[in-house]
């Protein structure tokens, strides 16, 4: 099994924070490197990282670089908490490094995560059956959380232990993050897939052929409510309407306890031109899944069945 | 408004059937030339015009050339009516110019689905209300019907009434034929409209943005249920989900009286390079909605409420 090295997906070196450029991939392995703090925002805005938990340990890596380079950790900060709106990660990252601007403390952020993926996994595994036909959205997998995945790292050990038969990757309008990263990672486990249009997902799951929905999360607030990849909540509903598991895998580092509700999670929107290039397009990145629709969140910590309530 | 001229979508021609190549919208309109009845039924099946009332006229076309041209009809009409599987309309239009094989009766054919359009509108608008936000999904145009259009049409008449303010149009993958076909036909009528990403449309539903949706239809069994582009079945369960009404507008030749229920109409697959050219993928091109998710099927006679008997 070809494993993706976490210091492959974002490192800290002398001088530079590099990244393996997930805006190229599947077609080419290149990798990208950041002098700045302001460079690694940039890095995160474009999308040559992206994941809740991955851009908050590329966050933690660039102001771990500005501190080495000397250069002004306010401003540091700044650009790099505001590079994303939607998932709390970047703010979760960047708190810790205030309290320790190190290499070292950068490097622990982003074994802790791989970490607390493993641990997610082991929880999430204990969901699944014999024959389990997983569908899943977006990419929650290495590249999306410096190494193992949320979801991903969930259908990927449960494939281990015999239970995950198939995964139904959804492609994930408008960037292909699912036919793009996700297949690419579950080709190199060996993991048998198949890559769905979006708009697939009711009729695999009205013929049978669904027997649980995982996805990760970029933001949950205290009440439950998920924010994540736009798709999610339709895939939610989808979930519910069939008597389908709907469960999310996300590490403890994604719920924001600032956040009552769905409500004040911001939902970033992105430019239009990602849907059309020729025409008016509204492209929000992510939705809301209330809490209710939710069968279980899982975490490091444990499995929550039901609405959650922290 | 500038009117797409049922003659610039398909037309007979001496010695070949001309249409507007579809494969070629938004970016060019060029013309494709089809010199036998094999060169018809080979544009509808690499989609170069497609549309379940469309590809109907285009093979009455295609059938009518064979006949003036001398060619073997019974090898005609088995070309024609196994070009594509799902929608009837193919059978239907066949079925009728067996009986006469004239060009003078497949123009009679097209000339009576335009007209079919435009009392399909005038039904259908009365299900609107002032301030109207449709959602649609992929093309129901006039390029899908060889003019004037089904859902689309319901909904240009509706704009014109001054009923429909906002169209919010699924991209409709793998093909997105509404982010090229639909979103060219609105533009060329000044419709106000936004193309969005097929999964975004329960975020739409939950934030109260839309309030009806419109489809159309390939073919529609005795009991009411609905095969239409893969995504539609999602759209219903979302919209029951919401309470928005979920409108099917198709003409009376969409009706497949054979066809019990939806589990008799064939569903085709198609190549799954459509989804991913690296990838193993899964690709049905429709989907069935059951007659209990659709709040209104109209046709060019009627407008049936609830599940549908015919």
């Amino acid at each position: 099994m070809a494993d993706l090295d976490p210091e492959r997906i974002v490192r800290l070196e002398q001088g530079a924070v590099v990244l393996l450029d997930q805006r190229r991939l599947p077609e080419e392995e290149v990798e990208l490197e950041c002098h700045t703090a302001a460079a690694v925002a940039e890095a995160i805005r474009t999308l040559a990282i992206r994941g809740a938990p991955a851009i908050g340990v590329a966050a933690a890596y660039g102001y771990a670089l500005a501190a080495e380079l000397g250069q002004d950790l306010d401003e540091a900060d700044r650009v790099l908490r505001s590079s994303r709106p939607t998932a709390v990660n970047l703010a979760w990252a960047l708190d810790r490094m205030r309290q320790e601007p190190t290499p070292a403390r950068a490097r622990e952020i982003h074994a802790g995560e791989v970490e607390r993926c493993r641990r997610m996994a082991e929880h999430a595994v204990t969901l699944l059956r014999p024959g389990t036909r997983a569908l899943t959205h977006c990419n929650t997998g290495g590249l999306a959380t410096g190494g193992y995945g949320t979801a991903l790292g969930a259908i990927r050990l449960g494939w281990e232990r015999g239970l995950v038969e198939h995964v139904w990757v959804d492609e994930t309008r408008p960037l292909l993050q699912g036919a793009r990263l996700t297949a690419w990672e579950l080709e190199r486990l060996g993991i048998p897939f198949a890559v769905v249009a979006d708009s697939a997902a009711g009729a695999l799951m009205a013929a049978g052929r669904v027997d649980i929905v995982l996805t990760g999360a970029d933001r949950i607030a205290a009440n439950g409510d998920v924010a994540n990849k736009i798709g999610t909540y339709s895939l939610a509903v989808l979930a519910h309407h069939h008597d389908v598991p709907f469960v999310v895998v996300a590490p403890s580092s994604t719920i924001d306890h600032a956040a009552a509700d769905g409500d004040a999670i911001p939902i970033e929107e992105r430019d239009a031109t990602e849907i059309s290039d020729r025409f008016a397009a509204f492209n929000p990145a992510f939705d809301v899944t209330p809490a209710e629709l939710i069968a279980a969140v899982v975490t490091e910590d444990r499995v929550t069945r039901g609405a959650l309530v922290i």
